[in-house]
């Protein structure tokens, strides 16, 4: 079987002894091969990585991911609709497709939290026309879409107006009126689900289930039974994303070839597998005219594959053009250069350890909730703890694994939200005394977040990023362990993969010296302000809870003796 | 299993116990039956039943049959883009969902031909401006297309940029570089398949198989082994169409539902069956968030089904509403009021046998080419015969099966085709001494034809259509046999689905009456002036050969002695 290319799409799958082979004609002998189409990425985050969008490419068009549809809402909750812009300039000049989801959760709750801008649904009709947004990101707040929230369904409106494919984030269990509500609304692909029977329950109401195997979540495995325990139904609804993964993931064992590989290891099919991360996600795309099969007039993205159940790449073509042989790139990716005002995002004055106290109504014992975190889970635990003042001061307790917590807003020196703060309580980091953690990666809204089990400490922590325009550090006694600047939005390097994941490790590593006995557990902090989880999260706003079947509130950190 | 509607869309597919049931909401019962969404025919002529758009739904909803794609080239080729706008207006007030197709190929082969009016680039433009259109109708020049004809790409071109998915017909039998050309053009359905290594070469290549199985062309047999050998193959880009049906078939037999008991009845899984009756085609028309399954958010077309196997339905509703109830129309579909310029096309003087008149160079025998029909076929073959002319005159010879053919352009008395005609014979009618049948249904152009074996005859079968505007008329012994009006563009008439399918009847019975064997035969005679198909057809202007690998190309019906 041959494959013609011309002008970058596939033009003849067949045989092509008839075509004239001129001077410029490329011609790749691959017998004893697979071709596949390039992998498609239908649910993602390129800001999970910390690295760039050309540093992006570079990484995974080896792996053989040709197209990602990237969810940009980190970026946005820092510069707003300036954000999309940068994406899609930042795109142009790369060989990996991207199809851009207009993020429009941003801030993720509203009114409970402070980012650095809000996408109203005006601002995403907008954007809609600009024509450089594809398709709708994940709509998070699905309380908003089943109780009739106004603005959520403008912009589903937006959305369906522009004929764009809209995308969601339906992390409720209930799979009756409530998944219905959220279907019927025209949201036709959701990543959130963790069991087969969410999987089944989605697929069966033609919604696409986006499986999942991120860095930390890694749902694919509890999700597969809906596959391979219907050996003859149809998988059209199935798709594979990863959602949220590091730069070392994808530095180790691979961005979506990693799923794919996972997939096929879990018992499902490798030509199933496949399709999961090609024609599915092009139907769902509604833009399998274009990518995801191996077929006359799509563009010719296409991956030599000399094992098809290890699913081995050697070669990698986009648009025709031969990008990465034997895992090495082999066509320049250019980079970016940005703007400063890009580049210096994190507005804020310099922390002391007051800016962390805590004081209690009496010096008597004090019950507080705390955050207790879930390794490898995105949810967190409400739980409360009785802990002592010290001249009324209540301080973190290392023998009781509990560590104090901040979100300190960075966005706008002159908003209204400028100087808000968070503090609470968490459990699970297994910190040592005298030390501290600070991000600027914090989702939704990115503000400055601190945890640690002293006051100066975090201080310290928060300052190292203040100065470097935001990023990762570990502080122990008193003295800098890690420290990873992230300047782009306060949340993505310029760096290479391979250097990105370096430096993570060293947080990592730092976070081990420090006592925290998890793995990747930088990115489970990274959760500990993303309010629209359940149980209990902290914004710049203050400590909010979610309960199953209960509208987001606010709670005190101090419960009433 | 419940399935909640409301405003004409599905809600919520599972447990409804919990919906407010109120005292204007229809509760009913289908214990024990099956639900399934409405049938889409991606690929049909609403004018191949004779009965206009209104009479046609009336006719097909009873039977499942929510959603058609007509490609309304015949009354395109009358009316011009005038047919576009009668059909949207004519459609707005029907339960069924009609996705005008808009038809690229008028006249079929310009040059050649020609109709009441000419398709241009910029015309389909404005039609996808306007709105009123869905896809992009069949392109019939698949020579245009594969090499390179200026007007066929600008036309792919508008629809391309009009985000239309383009639809084919590709009648060669070149599996390999013409139909790779074909595809990479950006045409991604055809229903011009007669093998299962046709579709299966299709299917592969990234195009949508639309099987069909109409009243004369009866391929779906033959195309079934591409699924039933290959049981655990992917069957989504299949689909079902039925292309032309008669009013007859529809009424003894059935619209879609028909090819779909069919596929069953040739060892297609009832489910996969269905699938290529909903789901698939709503994927290929990229409409599967409206139409095509039974889940949330898409229209509530819904059929209840009592046995999967048989396919019989006894419920159907049309955005929730119930239109039909066993076998019948349970509610009103209004007719259409036409405009008289729309009932009034058939601009001819009366004709006389002189009309009909072929003058050999000289009185010995002459050698002429023969249209030699074959029944359910769309080809003919291009043979010789050899005639005594009397007086100069060559006339048919009823004897050798020989008919003399007639095509009269009928369509503005102010254009420059005024007048022109096309004479020449006709092999394979079965026509007795003395008869003639007449017919302003002529493919695609929808001049006059007449076809007999007496200039007197064929004379009087064509000034009954001259008369009444148009319609199909069989003439024996100097007397009208059967005459069935049609004044809509000459092609359709007003009446019933029933009415119609009785008419027909009669004219089949008269064709029977004046020696034809076979059954449908108008059918095959509608094809006569079709100058795209091979090998030898008539048009106003002449006999037009089509030889595989050559264009095709005017040839004298008397050959060089």
């Amino acid at each position: 079987m041959d494959i013609a290319v011309c002008h970058g799409r596939i033009v003849l799958v067949g045989d092509a002894s008839h075509v004239l082979i001129g001077p410029e004609t490329a011609v790749v002998d691959v017998t004893g091969r697979y071709l596949c189409p390039g992998l498609i990425d239908s649910h993602m985050h390129v800001e999970s990585t910390m690295v760039d969008l050309p540093c992006f490419a570079a990484g995974v068009l080896p792996q053989g991911t040709t197209t990602i549809c990237p969810d940009i809402h980190e970026l946005t909750n820092v510069l707003g609709m300036k954000a999309v812009d940068l994406f899609y300039q930042s795109a142009r000049q790369l060989p990996l497709k991207v199809l851009i989801a207009m993020p429009v959760c941003v801030p993720a709750l509203p009114g409970m939290e402070d980012a650095g801008a809000a996408v109203t649904p005006d601002l995403v009709r907008k954007a809609y026309e600009s024509g450089r947004v594809f398709l709708q990101g994940e709509q998070m707040n699905f309380p908003g879409v089943i109780y009739g929230n106004e603005d959520v369904h403008q912009t589903i409106a937006a959305g369906m107006a522009s004929g764009k494919v809209l995308t969601g984030h339906y992390a409720s269990t209930d799979l009756n009126a409530g998944l219905n509500a959220y279907i019927a609304s025209g949201i036709t692909a959701d990543h959130e689900t963790t069991t087969s029977k969410g999987a089944d329950a989605r697929a069966m109401r033609g919604m696409y289930v986006q499986q999942r195997y991120g860095s930390a979540w890694l749902d694919l495995p509890q999700l597969v039974e809906s596959i391979t325990l219907d050996p003859g139904g149809d998988t059209r609804f199935y798709t594979l994303v990863t959602d949220d993964v590091t730069a070392a993931t994808i530095v180790t064992e691979g961005h979506l070839v990693r799923v794919v590989r996972k997939a096929i290891q879990l018992g499902i099919n490798p030509i199933t597998a496949l399709q999961m991360a090609t024609i599915n996600p092009a139907q769902m795309l509604e833009a399998s005219r274009w990518i995801g099969s191996l077929t006359p007039g799509r563009a010719a993205d296409i991956l030599v594959v000399d094992n098809l159940t290890q699913f081995t790449i050697s070669r990698v073509y986009c648009d025709g053009v031969q990008v990465a042989l034997d895992d090495q790139l082999s066509h320049p990716v250019s980079g970016f250069v940005y703007p400063e005002w890009a580049l210096n995002t994190v507005h804020l004055d310099l922390l002391t350890p007051l800016d962390f106290q805590i004081i209690a109504p009496s010096n008597g014992p004090v019950q507080v909730r705390v955050i207790q975190l879930v390794p490898d889970r995105v949810n967190t635990l409400l739980k409360t703890a009785t802990l002592e003042p010290r001249n009324r001061c209540v301080n973190a307790d290392p023998g009781q694994d509990l560590a104090k917590a901040g979100v300190f807003y960075r966005h706008s020196p002159n908003g209204t939200a400028d100087k808000s703060r968070g503090l609470g309580f968490v459990s699970g980091t297994g910190f040592l005394a005298g030390t501290a953690y600070a991000s600027t990666v914090s989702h939704d809204c990115h503000n400055l977040l601190v945890v640690g089990t002293d006051d100066a400490a975090m201080a310290l922590a928060a300052n190292t990023l203040i100065e470097s325009h935001g990023g990762l550090a570990v502080v122990m006694e008193n003295r800098v362990l890690a420290h990873l600047p992230l300047p782009l939005g306060g949340i993505m390097g310029l760096s290479s993969m391979e250097t990105t994941a370096q430096g993570v490790q060293k947080i990592e590593k730092a976070l081990s010296r420090i006592g925290c006995p998890h793995k990747s557990f930088e990115m489970t902090l990274s959760l500990l302000g993303l309010v629209v989880l359940g149980e209990l999260h902290l914004s710049n706003r203050g400590l909010v809870a979610l309960q199953e079947g209960q509208p987001p509130r606010f709670v005190d950190l101090i419960l009433d003796s």
